[in-house]
């Protein structure tokens, strides 16, 4: 792999966690990268939209590892929940409130109008959900509920981050991953 | 309320939740609207951010009183939420997954590099998750767990909605719904 290369994708995938596809153009890549404008097209031959595509990719995988390491470190899914929320809560303090992943704003300003990022983003959303089923299953619970509760627990987890992100405080996260242990607890 | 203003203010909530505040330009307000450039500057001296603001603050009102008629005309709390799950489930079919609020996108675009609209944005989800709270408080829960119990009722809605709108499909807002009802049974 190219350091060149990856740096482009980093920074990309920067600004798309702090403000979105929309306000990101290539130009602000090349100034934040320091790559030359030259080189953006000679990786990326299919210009601004292939190399979102791979920095949301690449970000996916990051956190689809973070959030398998949490569920395998702990005992019960619940307890591998409390840990990620945990996680992400210092996280986001840490960032002031300006992480928060890069997807949930690229998912929202392209759903209806962009069949490539569109795609790329189901398909994340749809292997984080499914790495949460395998470990709600691990506790015993039969396929058609842990499909339900995966889908709730990946909803629930989106929708914390962006309360959390607008109200500057992990207050919503924490709450709202309080109930989802719970009910993990209960479902088992 | 003149109708002119109303029209500026329609067309952009339509624009803002079809893709967003940063692709959505002053130009194409007046273009879709139909309102001449100094209308937009006469009612609104403040400019985009003024019409933004005035935009999600009516769709966030209008938002408050579905959610308050579905919570109202049921027994239950759980019982709301399954009616408030069907009838954003019919909505977003009808608009093709175009629907889905303004607010997701705003939020989410905005949250840490514009005070006016990310304050707009905190009032109104602060507003909605209260009437959740009064709803599930309601059913004899106490006031601490109907405040956790709110925000995740919250969190799971937004959240949900963003993932529907992705997978072009009712299917995970369905199976989140249908767990937050159960959710809300058992607390009672």
């Amino acid at each position: 792999m190219s350091k060149k290369r990856d740096d482009i994708i980093d920074t990309t995938s920067d600004l798309l966690e702090r403000q979105g596809y929309f306000a990101t153009g290539l130009n602000q890549i090349v100034e934040e990268s320091g790559a030359p404008k030259g080189s953006l097209y000679y990786y990326f031959p299919g210009g601004k939209d292939e190399i979102c595509e791979e920095a949301i990719r690449r970000s996916g995988a990051s956190l689809e590892k973070s959030i398998d390491r949490a569920m395998s470190e702990a005992d019960t899914a619940a307890e591998g929940i409390a840990a990620l929320v945990e996680g992400i809560s210092r996280a986001m303090e840490a960032s002031n409130f300006g992480a928060g992943g890069p997807l949930t704003t690229v998912a929202t300003e392209t759903a209806g109008q962009n069949e490539r990022l569109n795609n790329a983003c189901e398909e994340i959303y749809e292997s984080w959900r499914a790495t949460f089923e395998r470990y709600i299953r691990k506790d015993g619970i039969d396929s058609i509920r842990a499909e339900r509760l995966s889908t709730l627990v990946l909803a629930t987890m989106e929708g914390a981050i962006i309360l959390s992100r607008t109200y500057k405080s992990t207050e919503p996260l924490q709450r709202a991953g309080a109930e989802l242990r719970e009910l993990l607890e209960f479902a088992r």
